[in-house]
């Protein structure tokens, strides 16, 4: 096995162990023994379990930015798209990043310990809302000076519905609904206008 | 002094010490000390030092509700009054809350171990913008099928602005300026319409 196929196989057995004993207890040794490798052997590849735990939170959050792009790219019209990521978003954190109560152990930790691994993430979902919004301003369904910006405001505002946290503190308290929110997100974009007479909007 | 004002005056002195040398330093003995009081008679008016600390976060969020209830009850069209009205929560959510480092450990004690106070602020603060966002309705600046429901989604989507810990956490994070955000929920409470032959705003 090479050393990119070593590093995964690493990263798969690190993961199953999370999952099935939990972040704080699975120690390096634990990972290696899976392996049948020394300690020192998995070492080579991460200098400790906190890399470990980064390089597994990457490649997470990497199958739900994968998940995300397909819905973003698909066709359909910009709200359509924007409504049904915004769902996206709100069931893959409940799915992978909190009923699984173990991961969630890992996601605290790196939400606490390596937050730049979640930066990058927040970052390359904004993006992804971005280029929908900037889709919807081109096919006249919203209005966005800077399509940035009222990317980070979705974001922002959806935030008790994608961030893991903010969804287990809120769980019990009164609030919007997830299709209360997309409906009010969708307002937002859309402005004070478009009136009757706007332009049709794309899809 | 009777027993209210004792209560009163128990809470202004553990929100000092508190202030002073910290939450987790604090104990009711030097509570009791700084009253020249016993710490028996400190328990006969509350009984463990989580009950002090929740009366005392909810003296501040009480002040704080007063600030805010003066900004929601003044003259002006009910746009100018939330989006004033959320400047206001950001303002003494950084003010009170983060900026006081002593204090910030106190409403993060708050915020993990007493739930039910924050519960209740939370609640009042909906109440308050569900009754601007009924104004807003009714001089026809908003659109607002259910005004709860509207209140909850304004109040969900500036959680970045005034829950503590995700100030804190999203500090360094790019992100929505307070004033986009503020146009963003001003849309989003205008919905579609009104086009140019919507009924005037109030104010």
């Amino acid at each position: 096995m090479d050393a990119s196929g070593t590093r995964c196989h690493i990263l798969s057995i690190a993961e199953r162990l999370f999952r099935e004993i939990g972040y704080r207890k699975t120690t390096v040794a634990d990972i290696a023994k899976s392996l049948r490798m020394s300690p020192a052997n998995v070492y080579r590849f991460f200098e400790s379990k906190k890399a470990i735990n980064e390089a597994v939170a990457e490649r997470i959050m990497a199958e739900m930015e994968a998940e995300l792009a397909a819905i973003a790219g698909r066709d359909g019209s910009a709200s359509e798209r924007l409504a049904d990521f915004v769902r996206a978003l709100n069931r893959l954190a409940i799915g992978r990043l909190i009923d699984e109560r173990r991961m969630h152990e890992m996601v605290e930790c790196a939400m606490t310990e390596s937050w730049e691994v979640v930066h990058r993430h927040i970052a390359r979902v904004d993006e992804m809302l971005c280029r929908l919004v900037a889709d919807g301003a081109r096919s006249g369904e919203f209005r966005a000076a800077d399509p940035m910006v009222a990317a980070r405001c979705v974001h922002s505002a959806i935030i008790r519905f994608c961030h893991p946290a903010l969804i287990v503190q809120c769980a019990d308290e009164p609030g919007p609904g997830l299709e209360d929110m997309v409906a009010f997100v969708l307002r937002g974009l859309r402005g004070p206008e478009p009136c009757p007479d706007a332009p049709a909007s794309g899809g």
